[in-house]
């Protein structure tokens, strides 16, 4: 039989709410299938059974909060939470507690969720170093990052709901290595507060979920704008933009070919699928956001750098400058991103959705990086929603998935899509099967 | 003879490093002043008289630290102290301490300064209804806000330094009705990092001193980039634009008459001042703020309205969209900010400065509401550096500031124009004394 462990959100909570299933349960379930797995697949920066079943028979004993009741949620450890530490994986916060849950948590918990634990994420979620995590379709290589841990428990079944953060590709690349739904929500739609600082133009929460009606029901917890319009019934007639990106050329065979997969999928399904080519002030939106990223880090990481010795190389070389940005530089990378946010919603208006890679490949092997993020960082410095819909196998066997972006405040309209061609790609293994 | 609260924070530090004054003299003279005014003034949320004692005793055991050492700052009470409360004005948080110091505080403390105590602030800096802070110049009238305590601290010599937080104009109005240096740093070039988020694009740390010199310290602390070209000596042959701002029609004769001062001042003093009159799309410049301001803010208090049923009506109405903006009306105000960014960089360029008003005018009467911000949002969604220049008076006998702007990243320069711009004032005060 199923084990509470292996429900989706929805279910959970039902279960819950009609007392057919007590959240002791839920933790029980939780606790053996961590127990088991955890070893292999080291998700977790710190998982404390004791709490978890403290929190469980509270939750038993109050009335139903709201949707999420009883709903094991894994939190990045770059999150903060008032009854678990937040150690960011770096020496100076080991142990570290906040007062306060981060704005997030504090929501969540408020719809009755049960924060699992913290997960592992690289140190201060801003590097591509690796950190213990596993990918757990295959313990050799890496689940992405920075949101590694989060990734990879929602991916083993070892919590049900996962938080991340984004700044480059750090939600939707580990998605994609570790065969989830991830979604970078329209950047400031959910609050940031709480989460540890690096770029304030780029950083966003990041949600994971084994489908997307969980997503969804997180999307209702957090208020997220209603749709525009209807959502679409069928992926029938559907306008379906497919944007390579400037970065095609480092595109993997595995890539390459979910691309055209989806493509042929959608093609036979009846969707209007037409090429997406980004005028050329695109291609150097990686410059920009590199840019951005390492001005605005430096300011993010100066307090570590004035008070902590053993800040790794990568933090002092951002707040030194070593790459010797001018302030003419930054002027001219945020007026390049301001300009191409308005040319992308321009674009964007043509169509319903855009399909776009999630990553390069299959999740590399080995853990000392996580992979490259030149297929998300664009995203992310546009400051749009994108899900990351799996279902897809590359030639590794491992899973391969393709994004799904709107426009600024479609999140809802790129989630219901996001449904329709997860269900489309399930089919097609259904049939391969 | 002048006592230790008195001294610039550049004094007090050469003399704690000189073994000429020491950290436990600062403490003490500060606490006489607050003990001697606080009844009045009301600046302080939080003033821990052992608490400093102890701070300052420590920081005359230690090495010096840096260049704030024994400098006493002022923080408003919606940024993080480890070792105070940091209660936001609001019930929910009476009393909650987080166990980390914000971004700025920690670097701060990195420079051995004395966290002197947290101060006044509106309710989670995020309304215009006034606390219980009097402006020191007179007790009938606001300090301005949302910064209330900070500013009224810095100018009635009850710290020598201070910080705040700007959304809409919370940090350069309350300097302008309080006669003191006010800093609005250009967006993200200081970590908001353990600040209470209402809105990422416009939330900005703010910095408070009784001269320019002191915010160039500051500045210093806070690693801004160098000038890229060097400082103006003098004003003259200084490119001046003059800016009325589409809100024009909201200046008082304080305000309209300041502005001439200046003008004046300036041309004989041999700059050349001309007037910027800012093509027509600035002119829904401040409906795009709201739009803004409440599209953020509706994510950002989420949280508490979801965990509090004493929320003020203000952010009800807020997170629940009373005023009915839909994703349309967001996305065209992101677009209309981003535009205007890139437009005014343009513009501002063929300046050295631009000149433009603080508030509407001299501090107004009462407390209940701490003023109108329309001279300063515009500036804040441009994201570019602010600094509040005092030394002109009212027809009421009270401080009118006025702006001095920069383009991103020229916060030095506008430091730099700043104290020529002070003591031209200042010397037409003696003048005219």
């Amino acid at each position: 039989m199923t084990e509470p462990h292996q429900l989706d959100a929805a279910t959970i909570a039902t279960r819950v709410a009609a007392g057919t299933l007590s959240v002791a349960d839920v933790a029980e379930s939780l606790i053996a299938r961590v127990d088991a797995r955890d070893a292999d697949v080291r998700a977790w920066a710190w998982f404390d059974r004791d709490l978890l079943r403290d929190r469980a028979s509270l939750l038993d004993e109050v009335p139903i909060k709201g949707p999420l009741h009883g709903v094991p949620i894994a939190v990045k450890d770059v999150i903060a939470t008032y009854d678990m530490p937040t150690a960011h994986n770096t020496p100076r916060y080991r142990n570290s507690r906040t007062g306060v849950d981060a704005a997030c948590v504090d929501t969540l918990r408020a719809a009755g969720a049960l924060i699992a634990g913290k997960t592992v994420t690289t140190e201060f979620a801003a590097t591509l170093r690796g950190g213990s995590t596993r990918n757990p379709h295959a313990l050799t290589h890496t689940p992405g990052g920075s949101s590694s841990g989060s990734a990879a428990a929602v991916a083993d079944w070892q919590a049900t709901l996962g938080l991340g953060t984004q700044t480059g590709g750090s939600t939707i690349r580990p998605a994609s290595f570790c065969g989830i739904y991830g979604w970078k929500p329209t950047w400031s739609s959910i609050s940031r507060e709480g989460l540890k600082m690096s770029s304030t133009t780029l950083d966003t929460l990041g949600l994971y979920a084994r489908s997307a009606r969980d997503l969804m029901l997180l999307a209702d917890v957090f208020a997220i704008d209603a749709l525009e319009m209807p959502a679409p019934a069928s992926l029938a007639g559907l306008k379906v933009g497919i944007c390579r990106t400037p970065h095609w050329g480092k595109a993997l065979p595995a890539t390459v070919h979910a691309m055209s997969q989806a493509v042929a999928l959608l093609r036979q399904v009846g969707a209007e699928v037409t090429e997406l080519d980004l005028p050329g002030i695109f291609d150097t939106i990686g410059e920009s956001h590199r840019i951005v990223a390492r001005t605005e880090g430096r300011a993010a990481f100066l307090n570590e750098y004035r008070n902590t010795y053993d800040l790794h190389d990568d933090f002092k070389a951002t707040v030194e400058n070593r790459s010797g940005i001018t302030p003419g530089d930054a002027r001219a990378a945020y007026r390049h991103a301001d300009h191409c946010r308005g040319l992308y919603d321009d674009i964007a208006s043509a169509f319903d959705i855009v399909l776009t890679p999630s990553a390069t490949g299959e999740a590399p092997e080995g853990h000392d990086i996580t992979g490259d993020a030149s297929f998300n960082s664009m995203w992310t410095l546009l400051q749009v929603p994108v899900v990351n819909v799996p279902g897809l196998v590359g030639p590794g066997g491992l899973p391969v998935g393709l994004s799904l972006v709107g426009r600024r405040y479609e999140d809802r309209k790129a989630l219901a899509i996001a449904e329709l061609v997860g269900a489309m790609f399930n089919q097609r293994d259904a049939a391969a099967a």
